[in-house]
């Protein structure tokens, strides 16, 4: 029942002295490659082609991204606002990019300390949330699938890579390994981009979990043969009736928990709910094209030149799913709950001093 | 409505002159490479490493092995029965590869020619029984979809190049096509192998039918948005109440499938049908390692090292299959029926004179 943060804590984005730090997830698990980016080109090319990529992580590049820009261009001018802007549509459809440089730039003519607080402040938020998230996650598991041990399944990458430390449905699992009451992970590979394959993994290994990965179709068989007893997914959108949207193949897995009679829960902070959004229905699926389906990693898997239906995500209804877990509070679809109906809780951090210590700066 | 064999009959596996002849279907679809194979343990390793793959044409290659073994070791002794029963037992799962085994050994007595005969002859009736299952599946399909045209979801390969012509569900495809039928085919690409990716595709194209490719996630969540009207997959075995053993992410799609109120149907040969195994709870699952989980085609996908869980194959219960088309009739469990109640009908082979010309030897 000792948390262990140090050394599980993952230095996903950082800043020093001028320099914007990253783990270069493209090269993930076979190089830990620290990129360095003392320039705004530089870093809004790094957030394209995905060296750092879920929505939180995003968010808290984009905001170290215009500290940088006051760092390079001062306080004002057409320099620094060119370098904003080029941040803000580095990647159009993550909207925590877009919110986190506004809240940076609106800053930016009371200087670089401002900014940097600012955008120490996002980072820290983040961490925060994932370690309620994880807190609330365990607690729940613990009513869910009661003295038994954890046998989890998940999808894609939700841990600290995607978020600045610990993650989403990923910090679930490791608060669960850190109370001893994990036995046993089974994450997805999650085709086409393979984050489960290529980054929980490297997470999991990290945080010293037993874990068996998977791919993606024999997660839903595996479920009806009892292997695991829950299932944590993350979100990339929740709408306001509680449907999720998140990685394609999530479907697949609610649906044959559903069958399995295994709980169904989605991990997300709040900010990932959109209360816009009435439902799943108006979420709209991006196709992103057949070449990440036809090659692997720069190796020709399918026939080259063949068409693909490539849905970067799928909807799982509200109705699939048994509690949706965020940062303050569980929102319980089994019993009848939407986001709409269920109030705000208390963030669950800091800790009583002693019991968690997380590092922050 | 001009059946077109010409050019799309595959030589999946061959003898010529004591040399078991095959397409190394692990080099697909980048190379066409044929084995010429004149010693049965490397006969085996083929087998074992799914160069010949799908249970109809490892049947025949098992077929073609007891001849290899007699026209090397002679009609009796112990090196005959060492090479018999490492064929026997070369693969676990798929039940033709023992059958077929067995009835060339029982002949080994009476001489080379007399095996090799029986061997031609089972692959005369997997080609007979592919275009049987085409025509049977086609007609079904009409039955289930009325009017409509067919966008059928498979899973693997079950073509060809899994027999020795046509194959199974892809048979019906492939009929399908050539009645003017099809209007979109829609193959998952099946992890870890890939057989959908790398061999259905190829399939696809020699055929001249339309696709689309998915990744195995992907299926489910298509089905529910309806983008499929049929679902077509093989079986490695059938057990007597209707159970089906088929490729790891079959179960999934039949669930899904459910869900989305389309049709499921399995289509395999009658010799797939084993009235000896009760059901699916009695059906070896084979788990095949981490290797091919964490790479693909010699690249990692994953942390190096990892462990998976890895079932090549899985379990759909009978509850979800609408029907079961063989060679020799159409079984319908969404009607109460298992195949120990259906009386086995014609083979729809061979047909009148000049609608249906498939090369024989």
């Amino acid at each position: 029942m000792q948390p262990k943060y140090e050394g599980t804590s993952l230095e996903t984005v950082e800043w020093e002295d001028g320099v914007v730090k990253m783990i270069d997830q493209t090269r993930l698990p076979q190089e830990l490659v620290i990129l360095e980016i003392s320039d705004v080109p530089t870093l809004v090319a790094a957030i394209r082609r995905l060296s750092v990529r879920g929505a939180p992580a995003i968010g808290v590049a984009g905001a170290y991204g215009v500290a940088l820009a006051v760092h390079l261009h001062g306080a004002a001018g057409p320099a620094l606002d060119d370098a904003i802007s080029s941040l803000r549509s580095a990647r159009p459809t993550a909207v925590n990019l877009a919110k986190m440089v506004d809240r940076t730039s609106a800053l930016v003519s009371e200087g670089l300390e401002r900014v940097l607080d600012e955008a120490h402040r996002i980072r820290d938020e983040e961490l925060e949330a994932s370690v309620s998230m994880g807190e609330y996650g365990a607690d729940l598991a613990d009513e869910l699938i009661g003295e038994a041990a954890a046998r989890t399944m998940t999808i894609c990458n939700t841990g600290g890579l995607a978020t600045v430390a610990r993650g989403t449905a990923l910090a679930v699992i490791q608060t669960l390994h850190e109370r001893g009451r994990l036995e046993m992970a089974l994450p997805v590979e999650t085709r086409p981009l393979l984050q489960g394959g290529r980054l929980t993994t490297w997470e999991l290994a990290r945080m010293g979990a037993p874990f068996r990965l998977l791919v993606d179709g024999a997660g839903p068989f595996l479920l009806a043969r009892g292997e695991a007893n829950l299932v944590l997914a993350g979100a990339d959108r929740i709408a306001r009736n509680g449907d999720v949207a998140n990685k394609i193949g999530t479907f697949s897995l609610a649906l044959a928990s559903r069958h399995a009679g295994v709980p169904f829960v989605v991990v997300a902070p709040e900010s990932t709910i959109d209360m816009d959004t009435p439902s799943g229905a108006e979420i709209e699926i991006e196709d992103r094209g057949a070449e990440e389906v036809v090659s692997v990693r720069g190796v020709d898997v399918a026939l080259p030149g063949v068409e693909a239906l490539n849905p970067a995500f799928d909807i799982t209804p509200v109705e699939f799913i048994t509690a949706i877990v965020t940062d303050r509070r569980i929102i319980r679809p089994d019993q009848g709950h939407s986001p709409e109906d269920v109030p705000l809780g208390e963030l669950r951090y800091p800790h009583p001093p002693g019991v968690l210590e997380v590092p922050r700066r």
